[in-house]
């Protein structure tokens, strides 16, 4: 547990839900060729496929608000997060509650990207 | 994605939480000593460890019932889950929701066993 794993996961989440909320198909470069996303139990494999579905979620405007970003090491130097949080859709008055797992990889440069990414909504 | 890693998931996410609501401290046997628990952001290294923490939570009766848990293969051979449900606590009348994300990993026997967890309660 050497590196600053909750700190590389915070400055992560951090810049992922701000890209989210302000220019969305540039989340496309923090997925890789085999990056996995499962959105609502709906799954995409990819860049390409990953890209295309965040970009055609049923919403225009969107607002993250992450509350906890829960980091840990895994035994082969990524991380796993488990993110909590509100998000705001287009003209809703009421925020909507979701959970996001996350494992972070380095690439061959060194860079971290999202390997596996599992999004959903909890309803209250 | 050979493998049937939704299957492995779903079963052991049954057996996890039928264990955590009868017999808690048969939990060990499902983490080894590299294992990581964070509970409410409060954090446990290792079976010993994690063993205590849970087996002395504060509440003696626990019911938890898992509403989803999507999962994912890693690029090591893993499995990454996301689960949301709710748990009933003691003589509590209204479940408390949470979110859980599970890394499970092989050992050398084949046995599949907790490396990373991660629990949190979300409010509502």
């Amino acid at each position: 547990m050497a590196f600053d794993f909750q700190g590389i996961a915070t400055q992560f989440v951090t810049h992922y839900y701000t890209t989210f909320d302000t220019d969305r198909k540039a989340l496309a470069g923090l997925y890789r060729e085999n990056s996995m996303l499962t959105f609502e139990s709906s799954q995409a494999l990819g860049t390409a496929n990953i890209a295309e579905k965040l970009t055609n979620l049923p919403f225009q405007k969107v607002k993250h608000h992450f509350d906890t970003a829960d980091a840990q090491p895994t035994a082969t130097g990524g991380i796993v997060i488990l993110v909590t949080g509100q998000l705001l859709v287009d003209e809703e008055a009421n925020p909507l509650k979701f959970s996001q797992a996350f494992q972070l990889v380095q690439d061959p440069q060194g860079q971290w990207f999202v390997f596996n990414d599992i999004f959903k909504l909890v309803f209250g």
